[in-house]
């Protein structure tokens, strides 16, 4: 079995439409390609929900802060257009660049509060430039339903104000992070790392963890239980700590006493590779 | 005959998702009410080309930068809903701001260089409340076609290029002003006016004549007709001339030589009522 894979807006709008007359749920799953366990775990729940399934391929140029990390950012169509067939995929939509952004957009969406701390404080137009190109994407595939990870927390907090704020009539699912065995939360990026820093990586998981432990036994103070996370980031000398923040899980704002289920969300670089996770902290 | 009101989103919804199942075409007009015979022009082009047609009718606060000009802005909501009903309308959209906006936004519609000259200049944050008011309609009334008024160019220039950068799936049909046995533009805004103020508003639309008819005989300096057409309306006292610009017709950006189509496009104050109007231009 094979998906198509399309790189035209049109072509997979035709696609699109003709399913819609036909009454069939669509499902989309919006990935910058080099997929891993976490993104088959997103097909795999779209596969079982819906009725035509688009995975879009895109390495979205507009997200980037950083122009080495758009370079450097891993691409692999060929594999990826297998793992999508293998998943029963029906439609791996990978438009160039141009087919996207046929010249420098004039619009954008605009993101508040939910972009202001975390990766928003540290990657100036980052969350700007993921919801552009997700509403350009929800304006062509025109799902039932979209998959985002919930490795990437605060991505999903965004899309998820942004689909209320405009009324988007998508359901958008979050689906839990898939972790390697020792609690690496997989990341396309995990394959630039060098065995010494593949080992190091995972201090992030062991930090989150002892947040989430202390949540659960009761510590109710956000700084001290971010403290307690910082400590056990700040022991592994091949890492640099970037955050390390308790917020509220809607709007992603630093909470100071917990009273409800908060995120603990870290990112840290190891050697040239930045790293993101998060953790949901409930307290008993 | 009846227009059906919907104040509710869920409700229009349901109208929508039940018209698309049936491959009915779906056309939108969106106005802020206070319905006039430029209105009608545009819901008659909606009723000729579709099988159900949508008449949004909400004043948007976001788009308003001047608070009196908001708490001023005519309301009718009785008359406008006789209107929909004698020209076939089959839903009136009416949301209260709190259907709208049940807590404040936390995205925007950013508007980049469409936006910069003309209106955009004058009233800021006025097209990103326009841009992100009609998004939000455009994702909840899912028309195949939405019908705005030329009177209005920078937002219909707003609206194609909001709908180009995010690949709404949605045909603008841009509708010729309406205008007055003497030529002045039809406007909510003009019920406002006392009878001299009437009277001495129609020098804008003069004063457009002018800079199209000197295009139109071949004067290819903006500046000169720009200079030509301004003068008609400094020699009304009764007015107050804000901006009167010669643009190109995609970007509203001005032009300095006029070698195609151009639009001149000008707002006045008289008294306490702010109008605008424009005419294309075209070079022999």
């Amino acid at each position: 079995m094979t998906s198509d894979v399309i790189t035209s807006i049109p072509l997979v709008r035709d696609r699109v439409t003709e399913a819609r007359r036909a009454r069939r749920r669509i499902g989309l799953v919006p990935t910058m390609g080099a997929l891993h366990a976490g993104h088959k775990r997103l097909i795999d729940l779209a596969r079982a929900e819906n009725d035509l399934v688009i995975v879009s391929i895109f390495v979205n140029p507009l997200q980037f802060d950083r122009p080495e990390d758009l370079e450097k950012y891993p691409r692999a169509l060929q594999a990826d257009a297998d793992v999508c067939a293998a998943a029963g995929v029906d439609v791996v939509f990978a438009p160039p660049v141009a087919e996207m952004y046929p010249e420098p957009l004039d619009c954008a969406i605009d993101v508040g509060r939910v972009a202001e701390h975390l990766c928003g404080r540290f990657r100036p137009g980052h969350f700007r430039g993921v919801a552009t190109v997700v509403m350009k994407l929800f304006q062509i595939a025109q799902p039932d339903r979209a998959y985002f990870g919930e490795k990437d927390a605060q991505q999903l907090a965004v899309i998820r104000r942004m689909v209320a704020d405009f009324n988007v009539p998508i359901e958008i699912v979050g689906v839990p992070t898939v972790r390697e065995p020792d609690g690496l939360a997989l990341s396309s990026r995990n394959q630039r790392l060098q065995p010494g820093e593949r080992r190091a990586a995972t201090v992030l998981y062991e930090a989150l963890k002892v947040a989430s432990a202390q949540v659960a036994g009761g510590v109710r103070d956000a700084a001290g239980v971010r403290q307690a996370a910082r400590q056990v980031v700040e022991r592994e000398p091949a890492v640099r700590l970037e955050y390390l923040e308790i917020v509220e899980p809607r709007e992603m704002q630093p909470v100071e006493h917990i009273d409800g289920p908060v995120i603990a969300a870290g990112a840290i670089w190891v050697g040239g590779t930045r790293l993101i996770d998060n953790m949901i902290c409930v307290p008993p």
